[in-house]
């Protein structure tokens, strides 16, 4: 049987516009649904993991279609709860060429951020579960957030679950009083895979180093229950074109994976996700320096795809890790 | 020269599904901007008043867009207040046959009901103001957008400026701690035409009549400024087909308009405002009778017309109001 | 083998607003090419007819793409010329319910007004032919185009080919200098159908009767080479709803066809073109009463079609007059 | 806990033109994915009924997006099989006033003409499972899927499962060989709520009866495990333009529901399957009658809806029962 | 007088997702229709070629549908014969950067396939022709359909016709029991000019060689009336960057053409028919070289539109073979 | 308080082909509205500057369409006058890769070429103004128009504002009579900045040197109140990647900007004229250099937007100045 893995967040509905459209132009938006550790659960449902995604959405049909779309792409929706409250969501301005890419959040109020997961049983959804990730997004909502944030963390603890953790440090978030400091160490020593780069070490566990190495070695010391640290390395020469690589820290080595030029990019938003996604299930299947090419591979392939979703099969990211397929016409 | 209307009330991001899609199905949102006083200061700025919308909206590329919504229908935008805060927006299902129209509203904590409109000239505003139109909703909203109301209100009256107000009453607004019996009453005192049915005179006034006239009279003793109220009736086939006239009560005598089979209706919302903006188009033009048959067509052809906002020209209602062009082809 | 039949006029590019959308709140125009005589083309031709449209287009893209248009439906496109100048166009506001159709014309100084038609070998053309149609807007466009309708009308006659004309008389072209009096009835001298109402009569015949039995006979003794004259009625109770019908007067005898109710109209335009069509397809091939009903049906079927094209099959016209198929789903 | 039922048949993807375009015209198809037993399930499922549908599916990503498709619905996917071959399909074009509808089929060698059902569990399936539903378009697609519906139904009936046919005769269908009556009496053996029509008996089941009732009667004579048969009456005024109503005959009783005007029909595909859906629901949780009324209310839902599915709530069903919310707008 | 060029083979309904949607998420499909052949015949039909396409379609609208796309490319379709049977079809996902373009092939047994052509009057067909072309998919797909291109390629021959021949040797194809070496040499004597690469050496004419030059000699030393030998070369960067030239081999002399940077591909489909049909119109009416650089001018062109369609003029190539308007707005 | 800036000239209806479509394909074409220099004011009205525009347009729905659509923009719409005659329009086809971009111009006979302009009161307009901006285009249109822009030129003089002129030398327009060097020469006498390339100052000043900077020198001499003349350099690699630059010569010094490559433009229509728009903004508020850099980058962002109008903030602009934001995600 496959992998089983819990995700935690809030799902969001996105407004994106049309082809290059600009807010000031446009007269109509694309909707998707989604969420940095949703859009994990839907690249992993893909694979054939047993995802499940634990989150609150508004009891009205924009939420029903919220649930829905996940469901569509094979998550586990059986821990989506209703609530009274609001749909999060955001606004996109896809980028191109020297023009930035924009959003629009209005997420603040969303039921999620009101969402204390009593109904969740939390030793039943984490019962033979492979793996639990959760993002510094969901703790800088809300102090219910934080709050179940840690419920989740400590039942996947009982239940000898693996932790990954993308802290993915947001200044403009953390809006209800409690800094990153007070809030996110404690939730960290859950955690035993990091994505984190420098701003994030600083901001949330207050390590100063000035190289990675340095810094993920202070991480582990302060926090012995880490083994891997990872981020990705985007170089963008325009909105358009990125190289894209990552680097994955191991128990006190460093490995590299490959560099891509991504030279004709679709949509960037969830690729940070996908990355997450191909790791997880890298770490669950594969040897490191395999587990991290195929997330890069996955997160390059999503910058193909409109939408938050990494639509991408195992063997399509499999035959990018091997440079198979590239700029072919299957048939 | 033009007549000068002023208008005060929030403008809504509306997003409704294309065709006759339902929220379940839909992955493409069409968006307009509107709200009821806007709505009619829209559809006056179309035949040649000098309307002023006085709003805030959010300091971001979809509050300016909502702006430049107004300002490209005529509406003068000098009066629009760019503020922190977030956009109040609503999507909207369109019915069709037995199956209703939804709305799902997510208004809340918007950016106008926090404006306090320190910024606002009101004299010079009110300068040379023939109208001021107001609405039950914006009471409705917060503490700060009645007492703006009520600012507003002083200064037309000061100004020497007719008043109308559509009381609206809508229970699942007014959630801010208020009830409408403690507001609504002090600010109909400044009010001379009112757009009131049986229930608003219920819940915004505490009158409790059985019949129109009889209401209409009693407001007229309470409010001695009072000189007419108005109500729409609307007789609804189905969601494609409805029937639609109203009454206008003048100084204790009441008229009835005409009554319009709309039997292929592509969009009702914005059709009482498009009523509104006849009503006081004709009040300010025309008599009595004419102004009622011309509020009356202006609404009907507003059905016809995708959108909020009521996109006909004089001489379309004029000719509606005459029985001519109806299903023609004008070369 | 089967009939064939020459048409000669203008192509016009067709800019019409989806949904129900005003000109003034599109961005966005759908294009089909047509025109009253090249309608009638293209629905004789997908029923089996040769039928060749002599006209002059500009020799650019667009041009181009009108002819390919033309030459989709099936329409023989080797009398279609192309000249130096402009595309006439048009725009279209499709009303509904109490709302108007709107057209706004722009058609002036095309390069088929400017076409002489030195190139085309009439003899050829009509070699064989059984029906040339012709309509009045032709020599109303310019001097030009009044004198190509008087040479296809000659070789028509010398190469013995019935002639049907619709008179159309539509006041606001005729531009040139030149009134209808003085061109159409030297023209109508050598027509055998004629699709008039009591206006083309007056304003192109100069026939002043009450009835349309005696204007019919009057156009007879003054043109005695005239069989046939026709009109449809159509009752328009909206824009969206019209009953149809039509009456054929044949050597002294008036004739009747059904009424149709036509009660969710998609696209009027060419409902005109696509009666002729039946019209011609009828009295080609079936009896006056059977031709009339063809005529008909074959009206009511383009109103449920978008576009200027009737783009029905012979079988559902057939279905249609025996009443058989409405409201079914054929499988 | 909510009712299991299953269903079994196959999920053709369908490509119907937008608007009005006729095949002739169009560019771009949209596509959903329904088949008459599946759309059953997406009903039910919508309402909160544990529904399986049981099929195969070509093991492509068109294969999958059917299978996702159904998934998004919130039926149970589990017993999607993924087999070598092709996706059925057909294309619709949806007809306007007296213009019908049509359908072009392309099911023919479909995966699932080729499903043996080796893999499924059927004990597994029926076990606690409250309703099978099938109908006769199974059986006359190929031996294999004949024999796989004997299979199916004889394990409902080992476990106890109600069992409903929907007849459904299409003589186009049955290719294989195989005339109805050699097939579908051994099937309805098994069944205890009939679909049928005169027609139906007559090709089906031998019975050639003048009135309803009597036909009833006499499937009852040959079949005593048949407790209730019913068919819709559908009055089509035009293709945009329908009366609906039905008939339920309860072990010799025959009972009417409300006739409803459908005036604006929007996609009467699936409008059957709709019914069905509502009369499961109806027989397993209402009164004979309500159950009825129940079923035609949500028929008459589905006609205002593109798509074959019926994305109704129980709410809205009860509601148009009730007459309630009819030309509503729902805020 | 143009010159008059036959092609035969299947036509096929494409269906592709729009911008760069996956076959996983669209829920709409942009229609064309195309063949390997067929593409040849438009081409050249837009550079003034008389292009004659042989083929069968099934009789129903939407194979009337594709033959009127043909005709309005300027095809002659008097050659189109409408058949019983089904449409063959494909699914195209267009790719982007690293992920790889994907076609789901559904052509078996359609109507084509079933195509014996006894209706063809292959003599009138090929009277004053100046070239047939054929491809090796059509002597794939049906023991019929290798027997009718036998019978063209002896009339062809009897008519003194130049034959060209695309090998195109697609394994997933060939499944009706014999394999290419048993088909394709006898059909390859008939023909003068091959596209080929090493490959379809092998596969179809059991010719091993290392070298391209070789392989061509010992072609032309097994039929001697082979003139020409020519293959594309692709260099894929990415989905969206190729680098494309051409050899051709003529008489024992290899030419190379020019190499063209293809940097933002909007649609290689078609791309090789585009060479296709630019070598034939080279080889008619230039030398050697040009004809070489015009067809892979025309290839490049066709990379920029989407479709199948090679929708550009000849001063359109010819400006691409000398390096004019490269980057240029033309007004 | 802002700047002040007139601005005059035609305003056309722009129709272009979606996606990469070909005017050979498309039935569909998006609409925006502009002109040389009304694209010049929508820019700097972006930028908070008064910017007002001089045109006629035609008194139908279209035209004021288009005056709706500058309103939205910001551009002060007061000085547009509705006059009899048609809308000028041009169809656009975007080119990608080696294929050109086209624009087929159907803008003769407009109702601007016939606007003698005497409404205007042009003390008023130019009451306070900072800048009038002309070009060559409007002389070139019609004897009336090159009057036009003379009174325009005297009435800024007088009032003491300065003017720059972008030659735009079109040899395809000056059709009624008389040659740019009849006209042009006295209307450059009242410029100051100049926009010209050495074919503008060959064919508009009689000027034919063989540098730029020569040919600045000349000018200046002719005309001594000119001091500044600049130009841009765009280096097309192909359709979708240019290289932009420009230069600007200021009383005898030449200044070069920044290079950017622009690898993915999205459209290149209105890129001069946000360089001018960049080039006025920058002239009344920076230093040369810097004002330079602002138009540069100015012109870069157009590129990345579809339509006529630049729709980027000051913001961006400056961001892009500094090479900040490339590439980034902004929330």
């Amino acid at each position: 049987m496959g992998k089983k893995v819990i995700t935690l967040g809030e799902v969001m509905m996105r407004l994106s516009t049309p082809s290059h459209e600009r807010f000031l132009q446009t007269d109509c938006y694309q909707v998707v649904y989604g969420g940095a550790e949703a859009n994990v659960a839907v690249a992993l449902a893909l694979w054939g993991v047993h995802a499940i995604h634990v989150t609150a959405m508004p009891d009205h049909d924009i939420g029903h279609a919220a649930s829905r779309y996940l469901r569509q792409t094979g998550v586990d929706t059986s821990q989506v709860y209703f609530k009274e409250g609001r749909m999060g969501l955001y606004f996109l301005e896809n980028g191109t060429m020297q023009r930035a890419s924009k959003i629009i959040y209005d997420r603040f109020d969303a039921a999620f951020s009101h969402f204390e997961g009593n109904e969740v049983d939390w030793n039943r959804v984490f019962d033979g579960a492979d793996w639990f990730h959760w993002t510094g997004i969901t703790p800088a909502l809300s102090e219910k957030a934080a709050k179940l944030t840690l419920s989740a963390l400590k039942a996947a603890q009982k239940n000898g679950v693996k932790v990954s953790a993308d802290i993915n440090y947001r200044r403009n978030l953390w809006q209800y009083g409690k800094s990153p400091l007070e809030v996110m160490p404690e939730l960290i020593e859950y955690s035993n895979v990091l994505v984190a780069g420098l701003t994030d070490f600083e901001n949330c566990m207050d390590i100063h180093e000035k190289t990675y190495e340095k810094a993920c070695e202070t991480a582990q010391q302060l926090n012995s229950q880490i083994t891997h640290v990872t981020t990705t390395h985007r170089d963008a020469v325009s909105a358009s074109h990125n190289a894209l690589s990552a680097v994955l820290w191991e128990n006190g080595k460093l490995i590299r994976s490959k560099s891509y030029e991504m030279t004709h990019i679709v949509d960037r938003i969830g690729g940070g996700d996908a990355y997450m996604a191909g790791l997880i299930y890298g770490l669950l299947h594969l040897h490191s320096q395999e587990a991290l090419e195929f997330a890069v591979a996955s997160s390059v392939l999503k910058h193909s795809i409109p939408g938050d979703a990494n639509l991408v099969s195992l063997q399509e990211v499999e035959a990018l890790v091997k440079g198979e397929n590239v700029g072919k016409l299957l048939r």
